[in-house]
C-alpha cells in the first residue's frame, strides 16, 4: 500500500490519529470535535498551563461546554502536551496558531514558521497537514511548503498532503459553533483534498471544497474584510451624523425593514478582536506584492485606527458640557471585552482609549463581570463592584461594551454623566451623550 | 373642522384624492398601487408621451402588470395629466421626481425645487406632501419646505404637512415590490406623521416611522451607499484576484457558505443604474457643509469610476493574446442593461466601455433582447440577431449583462474569443477570459 492508501485506510477504521498545534479558541474546540467523533487527539501547545488545565479537564474556553472537555479528557480520546516530538505519532496535522500583526502592522509569520519547522522535523510520511489560521494569499504553497520539505526531506503531495482549512470561529455565538459551521477546504492535490474531506468530514457537518489553497485563503479574508469595511463605513456615516443632529442607531434600524440587499452594522469605539481589525492588513501586504493598492481597505483601516481618538474627544466634550476636565476627572469604562459578553480584551478599542483618557490624566476605573483584571500601559486594574456610590462618585460614564447582564435602567439613574458608545442606554439627552 | 380633521375625515371615507408627481419607475406604481386601494389617483408628468400611454391603458414599466393598469385606468381610479393646475384637486402629493448628478457629481436639484414651486402654486390648503426622490439629509426641511411656503404663501404644519418617504423600488425585483416592501417615513410634525402613516397604509403593507425627515433621508443614502461601497469592495478584491491568479467567483461562493456575518456581492464592469451610483454622493455633497470627508465612499467611487477603464484593458488584453489590437475589430457587446432582465441602460457600464473602445476605433455592435436600440457617442446603434455568423465574425464577445434568456452555451460554442465580466460563462480558459 502506498502513502495515500494507508491513510485511506486508517481513516475508514476510525484510526487515525489527530494532531492540533494551538489550543487557543481555534484549536481547543476542534480538538474536542474530533475526539467527540471518536477519534483519539493529541493537542499540542507550547503553554504548559493551557496543557495542564485540559489534562485536568479545566476548561478555559468559554464556548466548550465543561462536561464535555471532562469527557473526552476522561475517556483518554484528547490529551494535550507540549512535547512536540509526538508529531510522530500523528496521521493528521491541524495547525491552528496566531498570525497577529507585527507593531508596523506587517504580518507575524513566526508561528506558522515555527510551526511548519516543528512538523518538518518530527512528522512521519503520510501525513496530512491543513492550516486553520487567517494568512495572506499564498501563505500554504509559497511560504509553508518550502519550509516543510525542507526541514522533512519530504515531497510534498507525494509523502504528505498540504491544505488550507480557515476557521470561522465565532466566540460567543450561541447558533453557529466549530461542528455546525460549514468549513472551507482547498489542497494542493486531488488526493489531499480527497484525504482532508474524509477526515474534516468527522468532525463539521458541512465542507465546501475549493479549487486551491489560495482560494481558500481568500475566502477568509474576503468574510473578515467585508466587516472591517462595513462596521467602518458605519462609523464614518455615524460620526457624520452626529454632526448633523442625526440619530444612526435609528437611521439603522429603519434601514433594516429593507428585506432585501441590506445587512445592518453597528457603529463603535473602533474594531476589537483577533480577525476583522488584523486580517484585512494581510491582504494589503501580499497585494502590494503584485504592485496593488487597496483602497477600500485602507480607508477602513484608516477610520478604524482613528475611532479610539473621536471616542476621546467625545468624551472630553462630554465633561466639558458639565463645566469639566479630562484631567483630574473619575471616569469608570462599563466593558472593556472586545465584544459582548466574552471574556477577552484583545484588540479591544476600550483599551485605547483608557490609554488616551490616561494621558490625559483622568482617573480610570472599570468594571467587566468578564475581565477581572486589565493591564494596561503598565498599569494593572481591577474590575470595580457597581454599585451607587461608584456611579455617583464618576464624573463619567463610558459604556464601551455592551454586555447582556449591565442593568442599564440602574446604571442611568446612578450616573451623573453617560457617554454610551454601543447605544446600550436607547436614550440620548442632557445625562447620556450617545455616538 | 380644521384642516387636519377634514383631511382626517376624507381618509377614513377612502375620500382623498392622491397626486403622484413624476410618472416613471417609481411614480407609476405608486399611483397604480393607490387606485387598486380604491382611491383617486391624478399622476402629473410633464411628458405628453407618458401620460398619453397611461390613459389609453399602455404600460411602459415592466414591474407592473398591463392587466393592472388597463384595470385601474378603465375604472377612471387613476388619471394622468400633464396639467399642473389640477394639484389643487390632490389631498395629498407624492413627489417622484429623478434625483440626477450633474456634469460634475453634484446633486441636480432643480426636478425637486420646480417640483414644490408648482406645488406651492397650485397646492390648496390642507395637502399632506412627500418626496419620495433619494436626496440627502434636509432636503426636505431647509430645501423644500422654504419653496413651498414661499410659493404658497401657507405655514408648513399648519396649513400643510410634509414628510419625506424613500421610494424603495428596485426594478427586475420578482418578490418584492412597492406593496409589500416596507417603507420608512419621516415627517417633520406629528400631525404629517399621522396623516401621512394612515395614507400610505392604504397602498403600502408595512411601514416603519421614524423621527424626523432628515433621519428617513439617511436611511436612503445608507442602503445605497452600503451597496455602492461593498460592490467596489468586490472589484477591488476582483482585481487584485486576477493579478494573484485567483477566481474571484469562486471565492465568493465559498464564503457564501458563512452562515453569519456575510453577504455576497459581485463584482462586474462598473456600477449602473439610477441609485448605487448617485445617491452616495448626494451625503458627499451635504457632507462638505458639515467639514467631513467620507473617505469610504470617497474610496468606492473612485473604484467604481474606473472599473470601465479596466474592463477596456481586459478586452485590449484578451484580443492581444490573439494578436489582434482593439483599432479594427469587431467586438459585439451582450447585454447593455445596467442589470440583468431589465430594460434600462441608464448609467449603464457597458456604455462607458462601448465608448472607450470607440475611441480606440473599435467595431462596435451589440445585443440586448431588452433595449432595441442604443445612442451613445452621438451614433446611434440597433441590437443585433444572435446567429452563429454573427458570434463567429466578431473578433471578441464582451459580456456586459448577464441576462438570464441569453444561451450561453450557444454563444461559447460560436464564439473565437470572450470576455466575461460577468461570470455569465462560469468558465476560463484560452476562449473565455473572465473577470
Amino acid at each position: 500500500m502506498n502513502y495515500k492508501e494507508i491513510l485511506l485506510d486508517k481513516i475508514s477504521q476510525n484510526m487515525e490519529v489527530i494532531g492540533i498545534i494551538g489550543l487557543g479558541y481555534v484549536g481547543l474546540p476542534l480538538a474536542v470535535g474530533f475526539a467527540q467523533a471518536g477519534l483519539k487527539v493529541i493537542g499540542f501547545d507550547k503553554s504548559t498551563d493551557k496543557v495542564n488545565k485540559i489534562n485536568q479537564g479545566d476548561n478555559y474556553i468559554k464556548d466548550i461546554r465543561d462536561a464535555v472537555l471532562r469527557e473526552v479528557v476522561d475517556s483518554i480520546k484528547l490529551t494535550t502536551t507540549t512535547d512536540f516530538t509526538r508529531i510522530k505519532e500523528c496521521d493528521a496535522l491541524l495547525i491552528c496558531v496566531p498570525t497577529p500583526l507585527d507593531k508596523f502592522r506587517k504580518p507575524e509569520m513566526s508561528y506558522i514558521e515555527s510551526a511548519c519547522k516543528t512538523i518538518g522535523q518530527h512528522m512521519k510520511a503520510g501525513t496530512f497537514i491543513s492550516l486553520e489560521s487567517t494568512t495572506y494569499p499564498t501563505t500554504t504553497e509559497e511560504l509553508m511548503l518550502p519550509i516543510i520539505e525542507k526541514t522533512s526531506g519530504l515531497k510534498s503531495e507525494v509523502d504528505f498532503w498540504l491544505a488550507y482549512s480557515p476557521e470561522r470561529v465565532d466566540p460567543g455565538n450561541v447558533t453557529f459553533h466549530t461542528k455546525n459551521t460549514p468549513k472551507v477546504l482547498g489542497a494542493i492535490s486531488k488526493e489531499g483534498l480527497e484525504i482532508g474531506e474524509k477526515i474534516y468530514s468527522k468532525a463539521i457537518d458541512k465542507l465546501h471544497l475549493v479549487s486551491s489553497p489560495k482560494v481558500a485563503e481568500m475566502v477568509k479574508i474576503l468574510e473578515n474584510t467585508y466587516r472591517l469595511v462595513n462596521i467602518s463605513l458605519i462609523n464614518e456615516l455615524a460620526l457624520l451624523s452626529g454632526k448633523m443632529g442625526i440619530d444612526i442607531w435609528e437611521v439603522i434600524e429603519a434601514a433594516k425593514t429593507k428585506p432585501f440587499g441590506f445587512q445592518a452594522f453597528y457603529p463603535g469605539p473602533g474594531i476589537g478582536g483577533h480577525c476583522i481589525p488584523l486580517d484585512p492588513f494581510y491582504l494589503e501586504h501580499i497585494a502590494k506584492k503584485y504592485d496593488f493598492d487597496l483602497s477600500m481597505i485602507h480607508a477602513a483601516g484608516h477610520i478604524n485606527m482613528r475611532m479610539p481618538n473621536y471616542m476621546t474627544n467625545k468624551i472630553t466634550s462630554a465633561l466639558n458640557s458639565h463645566k469639566k476636565s479630562v484631567n483630574g476627572s473619575n471616569i469608570l469604562f462599563l466593558g472593556v471585552a472586545y465584544k459582548p459578553n466574552i471574556d477577552d480584551a484583545r484588540e479591544s478599542p476600550a483599551l485605547q482609549i483608557i490609554d488616551l483618557i490616561l494621558k490625559k490624566n483622568g482617573q480610570v476605573t472599570y468594571h467587566d463581570p468578564y475581565i477581572p483584571t486589565l493591564t494596561t500601559a503598565g498599569k494593572t486594574y481591577h474590575s470595580v463592584h457597581l454599585t451607587s456610590e461608584v456611579l455617583q462618585e464618576a464624573d463619567c460614564i463610558v459604556i464601551t461594551t455592551n454586555h447582556a447582564d449591565f442593568d442599564i435602567d440602574f446604571i442611568v439613574k446612578e450616573s451623573n454623566l453617560i457617554v454610551d458608545l454601543r447605544n446600550a442606554t436607547q436614550r440620548r439627552g442632557n445625562k447620556v451623550h450617545k455616538l
